[in-house]
């Protein structure tokens, strides 16, 4: 099969259930779904979503099978009655449901080990329509299946996140008519905007059998390379290696996403110790480190300096400085940053002071103004960046990944001093090479 | 109109867009609108997202339209051309596009005001299909209008989210059959399960014109009374005296549900001032607390106390303790909370210190277990609580909610010894009543 073959497959998406209808959860099956289908070079041709009603069910699943190859069927195979996504499928076939067996006795099995009885409702779980395909769910109850109706293949799967994404992955994917030689090769930037990538990627010659996807994630950009496997290993390599170095500095992880986690290994095979100081940013930073496990080994701690007196009688920031240029500052950004790497004893000390608004702007430091400092034992760098990002979350969100993109720029040797496109720099001081 | 009109009408969404169709986003869109009919005692019948294609943007606003007596459609409204919304409108009717000079004027006004020239291309967004029903957009470019196809009444809305959500709320919502006199009163709990609340609520006798909702949105319950017309006031104050009663001292505020914003106005009224010692949660608290604008009135501060250094060095946590009892247990938290409020100079001090895995759990501390602390002048309680929420994340989240929910609970005189259905209590130490 070629990628050509691939576009053609027509899919939609059919998710039942009221959670989800009435908005009481969004529905991050389908975002996902999209997403990995992308990757494969596939796509949804529409997506529905009804409530779990025997009739609308039927009449959905009628018309989806009409216009599609493949239907999706994802929730209404729990064990209470509401649940009726089986019983629709049977009587789009005018069938009957039947007992599977095997399902049931897995059933019994799963409950025996955990020393429960199976509770009877459950037993519905393995009721299939007759002559459905069986499908495996290797981590609950609910089994999925695949029937055909007009032409169309209809698969169904659980509406529990975890159940429906191994099912998909693992059994669903394999069935689709892509050469799985496929491989995606993705590149996270942090400062560029998705335009200016675009516009210069663009400008590249992509190799046979290669495409580009984007994907803008505040407050980071995806770059996704998909190829076919009439891209050879040179090539491909050989094209990477220009998109890699059109990002340049402003690469910040390649193949996962999760910066954090990046920023740990990092720090972990240089064995440096960091500490925090922040103000706008409020616990923000501290947080998204803290949140990866393992994150104890080199992140030693932080302050909160959110009131003057804890930049001063903490951080030892000097009351004359706080006066004189105010909390918005380099020079008491940087002597937070100082200060918080000494007292605490760390390596690396970062810090952040700003005006995240919606109040405390002036007409000198506005709203989005934030300053930066980076402190090691032998120097220092400071910055004020002025974000153009409306409203106080995403300001601070701003900050927080300029403040760990210091971070991943001092560890790689990187000029500190980058030309980020969402925010004008002010000012800076001390070398951007520590 | 009474409610049993309003039950009847079938309203369906269909949404447009290759970002939402393919999952760059998800459809939160969707979600809220969902909410918030549901809040008028209405639902969606079905929601359906297409792409930006003339030939199923007409055929899917025929179907939704032949189900339905309303059809809200969302995006495909801007100035580009892969935005076709109001070509498909015409050509589902078999008219033309017209100008509506009355916009295409704002939309130059506009412009004119912010010394710019009109782009040619926004002059699309002034062509509404022939004999179309203008809806004005006061925040945007891309105004919204109403089509009649066979008894239906479809409505287009742009797919920026505030645009959309005034434009429903404004000038969608009261042209639909629902008694305005309808009410909602909210509260939002935590610490008690869904199922609870659903099982003792439902033993309450609901007054005619009333019924209840519920949505969990960790870590809390939203339970929703809504009204109309046949309820009058003196019920429904008697009734969610009831509904106030149950739920008891879980209750965290009424009417709004955001936390921060809660405990900021009580600290505020009571003019205290509030620091933090975070090891588990690393940040999460000060984040949310410093996510509200105007928090640092009250807040002065955090110590992000990850490593054991941090904790006797910084908040006075006596080394000895460290060693005998270890970083998760009463007594170190309990030095946490004091020295924090000390060193940092509050009235209050609240710390917390836990395991939250996936590593780091012992026989006697699994994952899960959670040490709490809260320090005033004059007293101080602490307690372990053993969290059975799978996962570091959840933990994390759920410990955040515990901590704030301790500041409420103090706040309010009400015991900090709360019986937390979410958790399983280990230990405590102090006054319940501080």
């Amino acid at each position: 099969m070629t990628m050509n073959n691939n576009r053609l497959l027509k899919i939609e998406m059919l998710s039942t259930g009221d959670e989800v209808l009435q908005g009481d959860i969004a529905d991050t099956n389908a975002a996902w779904l999209g997403q990995k289908l992308g990757d494969l070079g596939l796509k949804f041709q529409s997506r529905h979503t009804v409530a779990d009603d025997l009739d609308d069910l039927v009449s959905s699943m009628r018309e989806c099978a009409k216009r599609s190859d493949w239907v999706f069927v994802n929730g209404g195979l729990g064990p209470t009655s509401d649940d009726c996504s089986a019983q629709a499928a049977a009587r789009l076939l005018g069938v009957e449901l039947e007992l599977y067996q095997p399902w049931l006795e897995q059933l019994q099995q799963w409950y025996a080990r955990k020393n429960l009885v199976m509770p009877q409702s459950n037993a519905k779980q393995a009721m299939l329509p007759k002559g459905a395909e069986f499908v495996d769910n290797p981590v609950g109850t609910a089994c999925g299946f695949i029937i055909e109706y007009e032409g169309a293949k209809l698969i169904f799967t659980p509406g529990v996140p975890s159940e429906m994404k191994k099912m998909a992955l693992e059994q669903w994917f394999p069935r689709l008519p892509v050469s799985f030689d496929t491989g995606v090769k993705r590149f996270y930037s942090f400062g560029l905007s998705e335009s200016w990538l675009n516009d210069k990627i663009d400008k590249l010659t992509l190799p046979l059998g290669a495409r580009i996807g984007y994907r803008s994630a505040r407050p980071s950009i995806e770059i996704k390379i998909f190829y076919d496997g009439r891209c050879g290993v040179d090539t491909r390599l050989s094209f990477e290696a220009q998109v890699r170095e059109l990002i340049g500095s402003f690469l910040f992880c390649e193949d996962q996403g999760n910066w954090a986690q990046s920023l740990q290994d990092e720090m972990l095979v240089r064995k440096l110790k960091l500490s925090l100081a922040e103000s706008c940013t409020g616990g923000m930073i501290a947080d998204q480190l803290v949140a990866q496990a393992g994150s104890s080994a080199y992140f030693v701690g932080g302050i909160v300096a959110y009131s003057n007196s804890v930049k001063s009688q903490i951080l030892k920031v000097s009351d004359k400085d706080l006066a004189q240029y105010g909390a918005v500052s380099l020079s008491v950004v940087e002597q937070m940053a100082q200060g918080v790497r000494q007292v605490l004893g760390s390596d690396i000390g970062i810090a952040t002071s700003g005006v995240a608004g919606p109040d405390g702007g002036s007409e000198s430091k506005p709203v989005g103004t934030v300053c930066f400092a980076i402190s090691t034992a032998n120097a220092s760098f400071s910055q004020t960046l002025k974000f153009s990002s409306p409203g106080r979350h995403p300001i601070r969100v701003m900050a927080t990944a300029v403040a760990m993109d210091m971070l991943r720029r001092y560890l790689n040797g990187l000029s500190l001093s980058a030309d980020y496109q969402l925010a004008s720099r002010i000012e800076q001081q001390g070398s951007e090479f520590l």
